[in-house]
């Protein structure tokens, strides 16, 4: 199979983050939305461990788990825009927060929908992250930990542009404030109007349809 | 504060891989062992998020995680002796694996310790383990990933070379036998053998002095 395929789910945020990587470096590719209920051949094929999306197929060769994916993308198609930046501390650190999303924000997140996490413990990852931001990112060069352009860190975090609204409609999570995370919130607003990202996402109502059919699997695990 | 300095404790799989990737590369460094019961305010303030070990501090920066930390390593001292490939995707699949290892190997592990998992599921782990061996590994050039010397991924999973006969030796978990995992058998005698990872393993008879120690706190929990 020459050239790039995207298995993926339409709001998966692990996947999300691919498919923002694959727009804002310009890659042509297909996508195969898959079936998570009735998983395919080539998923399972090509997934054989963990058995999720995403999966990238590049001339045939599978690379899965998002993390990876997007690294891989960078490194592949360097081009203009890397998403990691040369300095290796720096590099650290966008991973570090990585794994803090992936390890805090979405763990409190999954436990908050399944009625097992408390509000605050989000608003106090929030907080860390708002934190992050002040740490890493230009206020003045742009909203993005990448200053004007999303960076490997940003691609991460996007999707919780419309998951957080999402969980905070149909779930009743009372997000941090505007005052409590700006930047944050410039961060969130900012993806919702980026070219790349705004075609990748699925819109906020839609998200909450999927959350509301969803529910009752999440309430009951 | 100039220099390597490297907050670890004496067993911990996560301090050994730093600890390893600092002898392979020839770095120098000073060595902090923490009290773990007792955490020291450099700790604390290192990592201020995930308060664990281990921490390498270079020139005053804290870098933290035991995966970020060694890709921080051999970024930084890229040298002579590479841990990640050039070829991207075999980069992908080492990062794929280590991330298998620190989700289904460790978790797998640190659950038979607490008396939640079957001997099996550690049985299909070191398996899947020995078809990477099969899949990334050339035979003819010597026992590891990276052939006749240790890559990334060698790294990664070399503290396993103690720390699975320590569980065997206290716990009684029953090993994939020489048949079953004979590559990672060999992986295994390689590692304590290895002159790097011999100066930074424990011994097996102290990693069982540990586990014994501390099964009472593993089976509490």
């Amino acid at each position: 199979m020459e050239g790039v395929t995207l298995l993926s789910s339409r709001v998966s945020h692990f996947s999300l983050r691919v498919k923002i990587a694959l727009l804002l470096k310009g890659i042509e590719h297909d996508d195969l939305p898959q079936d998570l209920r009735n998983k395919g051949q080539l998923l399972l094929e090509s997934n054989p461990i963990h058995k999720k999306v995403p999966v990238l197929i590049h001339n045939g060769k599978p690379i899965v788990e998002s993390v990876i994916i997007v690294q891989y993308i960078d490194e592949v198609w360097r081009g203009e825009s890397p998403l990691l930046p040369p300095d290796a501390s720096l590099r650290a650190e966008y991973r570090f927060w990585t794994d803090f999303i992936d390890k805090k924000l979405l763990d409190c997140l999954m436990r908050f929908m399944r009625g097992d996490a408390k509000n605050e413990e989000f608003i106090e990852n929030c907080e860390l992250l708002e934190g992050a931001f002040t740490k890493l990112g230009n206020e003045e060069e742009g909203p993005f930990f990448g200053g004007a352009r999303m960076s490997f860190l940003d691609v991460m975090l996007a999707p919780y542009a419309v998951w957080i609204p999402g969980i905070v409609g149909v779930m009743g999570l009372k997000p941090a404030s505007q005052e409590q995370c700006p930047r944050l919130h410039n961060f969130f607003q900012s993806v919702l109007a980026h070219p790349a990202a705004k075609l990748a996402l699925p819109t906020v109502e839609a998200l909450k349809e999927f959350l509301v059919a969803r529910s009752a699997v999440y309430r009951g695990k």
